[in-house]
């Protein structure tokens, strides 16, 4: 039984077999108190071996980071915290671990714990965060099934650019020492493996949108990749997206869907890892004790959560936004780092200034300028703004991005056109425009970000197993 | 409402509208009956449109590919075969599609439809076989949630090579027309992104296991790639495999987990999907018409699923089964191209004997001798097999991969060198046998395969929405 369940159990003289790793032992002679976990919770089973009862060459052995098997009867604890331990009668080692291994109990730099990412799943910390990530990524699947989408596994090695981009890191089978040229000295893809150039997608949505424009609902929920040098808290070289399609969708649709998804996956976590969530609240409020006051959190990471589900996420235009950060205090005082004024990609400074200053709660920003947005949204009637939307969430920024997908055939060639995309390069694409084309929108979610969001950790590095970043590539 | 609500209802005055993709369109002056499709069942709802009602331009607009919505009431149908129709009011056409669009009503040729895979969504076939392909992953996550595992992300790139078998996909973000070269000559890839050579992963095993000796239960289900120069119906470049890892699992734990997991999502299936896979045996028996009568499946596509639900499969040693093998009459009568002794890798033709003959339902084979198995599987006592498990399926052949691993930190290390990886490179695989080994197991299900035999389909092509395979990665 995992140790998640015998927590649950009323103590008796039943027999049970605890495994696990040792997270401490401390006592005396006279008797010695093992914590055990086993990862499925975030709290210890307490062993206790009294005198005599294991022999010393065993309990030796039981050292932090060891693996046991403790066979004993469930009584109830003395100590508080717990309601049962385990009173030892057998311990079985299955694998040592002297001192040199590197998760002894005290407090560890989060760097340091990045070195050793194979071994910081053993502590509460990263427990507690890989519970919460799946937890949160069965809420994603949860939510879609239940509500009559389907999951569309998108080509991961593409031939074409969804965002017209470029960061898009290659992919091929040749010796990289030696490719295959063609008589003008370049390289010969069509000898590569597709036949073609070949790279690594940035995201699924327009293959998405071919299953929408037959399925109607569907989403896309896997990883994407930018070969963009960007060494910072927030940016991952591979991270995973989910990305919602929906024929038949307007951008008001659209974004009561993102509403609606986030808060219903913000909820699932809170329902459902209640401990683990009690556990990083803690540790944050620690964490933070060592920032001046003016940098601490307004909220605590539960309040946050709940203020997130309890609130309906404030709508308005990129235009309106514009002209609240004219007026704004920032601005006039000249506290903006970077210029406001109608047609600029609002900059981080600018978006938190509108979700934890203006309106203090999450916002969608619509109808951006349509030179800063891609090719494949929607043109507004005044030519000028297209129908995207923004959800921009405290400490986070852009959670997630979306907008309606232009469906009129004439206006999508000439825009795709206008950017450069070739647009024998997305037939395909471009082809669902002239048969049967139907209104449509989707929203694109970083997985990560939202990761980071519930669990409060700062560093996008430490919400995914094994961060892919400039210069690292290990495990 | 979807269409597969509306088909539910119950005839009323109510007035409704659907939204969906004109399948076909036939009658005279007098009424015109449109049947209706958007992906959310098998069936189409039809919208009948009585002389008058709706004007001519629009019921002109009105052919086969067409989007439209349909408002009018729900009522009770005159035909056979469905309980309601829409007696229609008012037409409207979000996207036309004259005769060029490819998806007429008429019998297509798979390699056809192929080409076309950005249409091939809007047929029954490709419809059913998507929206079972979600029931499938979805009852993957939903069996490994309620049994406690945590969904992991393994990274996509990476450095290793799960399986010390080459055939990998190189990922760079070198111009790969001058790649910086070290003084040497060859390439240095101390400059490229990751700071080192990388590649497309092929198995989330190895980090798997990192995950597994933590949290005790853990399962992918991620994309895994294979640079195979293979043009066959059963490989795909690119396809998505889910791994689980259990901690303190051994050998027969791990088949006791294959049997359940598959035959729960495999039941979920059959709950879940009953008309799609109506129509998929019904097409199947069609296409079977053609066959030569001993070339027929005994079972229909429903009894075969089924079957596998219902019976325990077998389980042998590979010893044993090479006695089998020698015993069979095909071997006596050298019928099989390969020839049977022990320590071959076992041929298609002796798995496909072994299960559709000798045993006739799923056969799981252990203990295979392990110099044909990979490096971290864990050896047994005689020093020749090791505690590999093989999950063969009717028709399909092997469907899981798995087997106990190495706990033993000195044996693995033995054996990595042998089979000529550098420990460096899996350095810290190694040291989770250093600090806390534990027995544990896992398996890969290659999830294709399953939708291959769920649908039963035969070409791997069909059943991912966007196939990579050689010279191959359109869309």
């Amino acid at each position: 039984m995992q140790i998640k369940e015998l927590l649950k159990q009323s103590p008796s003289e039943q027999e049970v077999t605890v495994k696990g790793w040792v997270r401490t032992k401390r006592g005396q002679a006279a008797v010695t108190f093992i914590a055990i976990n086993d990862g499925s919770t975030i709290h210890n089973i307490q062993a206790v071996a009294e005198g005599g009862a294991i022999d010393e060459e065993t309990l030796k052995l039981v050292s932090t980071g060891a693996c046991v098997a403790v066979t004993g009867k469930l009584i109830a604890s003395m100590g508080s915290g717990q309601a049962v331990e385990v009173k030892a009668e057998k311990i079985m080692v299955y694998g040592t671990a002297d001192e040199t291994f590197p998760m002894q109990p005290k407090k560890h730099s989060m760097e340091f714990l990045r070195e050793k990412a194979h071994l910081r799943f053993r502590t509460n910390t990263f427990g507690a965060i890989f519970r919460i990530r799946h937890a949160l990524a069965y809420a994603v699947h949860k939510y879609y099934n239940d509500n009559g989408f389907f999951y569309l596994h998108t080509p991961i090695i593409t031939a074409s650019d969804a965002e017209g981009a470029g960061e898009m890191f290659h992919v091929t089978n040749f010796d990289m020492e030696k490719p295959p040229r063609a008589e003008d000295g370049s390289i010969d893809y069509s000898q590569d493996f597709f036949g073609r150039q070949t790279s690594l997608t940035v995201s699924g949505q327009l293959e998405g949108e071919l299953g929408a424009l037959a399925l109607s609902k569907i989403y896309t929920f896997g990883p994407t990749f930018r070969a963009e040098n960007s060494n910072t808290t927030r940016h991952l070289a591979e991270f995973w997206m989910i990305e919602p399609e929906v024929a038949f969708y307007e951008l008001e649709d659209n974004m009561a869907l993102a509403e609606d998804f986030v808060q219903y996956v913000i909820k699932y976590a809170l329902e459902n890892c209640a401990e683990d969530l009690a556990f990083l609240e803690k540790r944050l409020l620690e964490e933070e004790k060592n920032k001046p006051q003016n940098e601490r959190s307004e909220l605590s990471l539960l309040e946050k959560l709940k203020f997130v589900v309890d609130n309906k996420f404030e709508r308005l235009t990129y235009t309106e936004a514009i002209e609240i950060l004219l007026r704004s205090k920032p601005h006039k005082e000249k506290k903006f780092q970077y210029p406001v004024e109608w047609g600029i990609d609002l900059q981080s400074e600018h978006e938190r200034y509108l979700v934890e200053k203006h309106f203090k709660k999450p916002v969608i920003l619509t109808n951006y300028p349509k030179d800063i947005k891609a090719f494949y949204m929607k043109q507004d009637a005044d030519g000028k703004t297209v129908r995207a939307m923004d959800v921009l969430f405290p400490g986070i920024g852009e959670i997630i991005g979306g907008s309606q997908r232009e469906d009129d055939y004439e206006k999508l060639l000439a825009r795709t056109k206008e950017v450069g995309i070739d647009p024998e390069n997305i037939w395909w694409y471009l082809e669902t425009r002239k048969f049967g084309s139907a209104p449509h929108s989707g929203f694109g979610l970083g997985f990560e970000r939202l990761v980071l969001f519930v669990t409060g950790m700062t560093n996008i590095r430490d919400v995914i197993p094994f961060p892919r970043t400039p210069k690292s590539a290990e495990f």
